[in-house]
């Protein structure tokens, strides 16, 4: 078992972990992976989880185990990790930027398979020149527009952008990516597929995304592989949009009453450096112990509750624990999380690609 | 100058940095220490700076040399980082509850001045237990709830709990701490202060916090003490507040954009990993270069901004910097942010207090 350096050696079971701390419920967590890569093979999809929401090779070697292709991940410096751990096949849906990130990404490409996104020609044109200068082959997506409006272009720009990666030598067309992958994407996605085909370019791969598209991947039968990141943990958010059953959630937050004037302003010691700011209807979380509760407030070592909804007010002391509103961004803020069986801990995971941000 | 393990060791300049990162501007930084010290000064204050902002003993050195009686923080773990780098008074505005916390701050208390708070019977028997198994004395200040509503207790409440922490054996009860220390407190703390009078219990700290505070302490002519954080950096809601001048923010985060597709989605590589979702008026942030541009949402390694408004928008490539919401919170997301002067790097800090939250 891998030990934290900042943590007792001594940790048997949950109540040896201090207060607040990430929790995952290695049961779920493997039944979450079991399920997420049966729905994918049922659909005839690829499967390629995005490691954001646990930034954590063990964790990616089980998912892989369980019959993923391979990995995604958002930067370089998370993709250098993972190639470090020894995974092979590496996706970045993501415009790499800038000469030191490109020849970075170009050393990564002569150790594992490495497979970009751009939505534009100088993004197109910084790997070429990364990919020549290291004589390495990238594999360069082009990225459609969703109805998100984050990064992505238009079919006819998408057939541009085509031509000029399968122009450029060190480069290699790989398909398209989406994100989210919803079916009222089609039309564009159809369209954009047929000014390719009339090129006579080939779509090896069509890559969605999204926790929530998967439930509409049957209705996009054009895709040939999904990136999903939060199903490993679920959470309060993905339970409350009912694309997971609460018992599907893997994480909670261990946090510690230390506070118990009123029952309207009871305080945890897991604030917004534990739970993150991100909000769902206005609360911060939901406690397990007491459903009734709403974290309405954080700062950054508190969390304010209202518990006057409920039948009873813990105390002083007492632990409860907290589904957050987004896993992925709460492995994000602790260096170790632990993996249990029922009271026992069975891994304390390093979260070795956390906080990498470029 | 110590280096990042991550980072390429020839850093010399700020076009060597990656991005998404954290740069501190040294000159502002030092004449925001020396000026609230001299405010401090001119008040007759103490000045306990909260290292919350910087979470690094250099920067808590530079603000110890400058006048500083000791630094606050809020965690066993943190003081930990600090105790272990040398400083001896540490207080922490903090119910620290629960027994394996309370017997580590009793061993920090043999290197150091620990000084907590308390608001309720629990906390101060815990603390008391500790410092007895341990043979050391704790400081314990009774916290009065501010208009904040967050922690902290009645002047009735704060009689009874200042008498009993006189009566326990390991705590010696240090005065009264407010958060914020707004003007508007005064008649609940003169109403404590008058009742602790009565009963013979001396006051020898009244300790107040807050940016915005300072503001209004010599309404509050009680106070012996402060505690600031933010001012060492400021940020952009200090300045929106009237807290602080631009020109007095000394963190920008330097990002890249990565897509510009249409003026009113230019994206950059800085997402909530990075600048967090702490939101002032819908916006995630202040771009130097285009004041008129609105960073409008963030995914983790996203930021949306509209340039619709402003007379120019940058290109794929082009790197802008960034004033945070709030700099305490994006501190916390980086292993390493860097001082400069000019566009020279003139340190690379490890933030070693950086995702201590138990």
């Amino acid at each position: 078992m891998q030990t934290s350096p900042i943590q007792s050696p001594t940790i048997q079971t949950i109540d040896d972990l201090e207060t607040p701390c990430v929790v995952i419920d290695m049961d779920i967590m493997e039944r979450n992976i079991a399920t997420m890569q049966a729905k994918c093979d049922a659909l005839g999809l690829q499967f390629r989880p995005h490691i954001k929401t646990h930034k954590t090779p063990d964790i990616a070697r089980r998912q892989i185990e369980a019959g993923a292709v391979g990995i995604a991940c958002q930067k370089v410096s998370e993709a250098a990790v993972f190639v470090d751990a020894g995974f092979d096949d590496i996706q970045l849906p993501y415009n790499i930027v800038g000469e030191k990130k490109t020849a970075r990404l170009a050393q990564l490409a002569k150790r594992a398979k490495i497979t970009v996104t751009a939505d534009s020609a100088p993004v197109i044109e910084g790997l070429a020149t990364a990919a020549q200068n290291a004589g390495v082959t990238i594999n360069v997506m082009v990225e459609l527009v969703s109805l998100k409006r984050r990064t992505g272009t238009t079919p006819e720009m998408a057939l541009a952008l085509a031509k000029h990666i399968v122009d450029l030598e060190g480069l290699h067309f790989a398909g398209i990516m989406i994100y989210p992958s919803d079916a009222a994407i089609r039309p564009r996605l159809l369209a954009t597929l047929e000014l390719l085909a009339e090129n006579d370019i080939p779509v090896e791969t069509v890559s969605g995304g999204g926790s929530g598209a998967i439930l509409e991947a049957a209705q996009l039968p054009e895709l040939t592989e999904m990136r999903i990141g939060t199903y490993v943990f679920w959470d309060w958010s993905s339970a409350d949009k009912g694309w997971a059953r609460f018992e599907d959630c893997a994480m909670t937050v261990r946090a510690m009453v230390v506070s118990a004037q009123e029952p309207d302003r009871i305080i945890l010691d897991s604030g917004s450096k534990t739970l993150t700011p991100e909000v769902r209807d206005g609360l911060y979380g939901y406690i397990v112990e007491y459903p009734e509760a709403r974290i309405y407030q954080l700062n950054e070592e508190h969390a304010y509750v209202d518990f006057t909804a409920c039948e009873s007010t813990p105390q002083v002391g007492d632990i409860v624990r907290i589904i957050p509103v987004h896993t992925c961004v709460v492995t994000n803020m602790f260096n170790q999380i632990y993996g249990v069986r029922g009271d026992k801990i069975d891994t304390v995971w390093d979260v070795a690609a956390r906080g990498l941000v470029w």
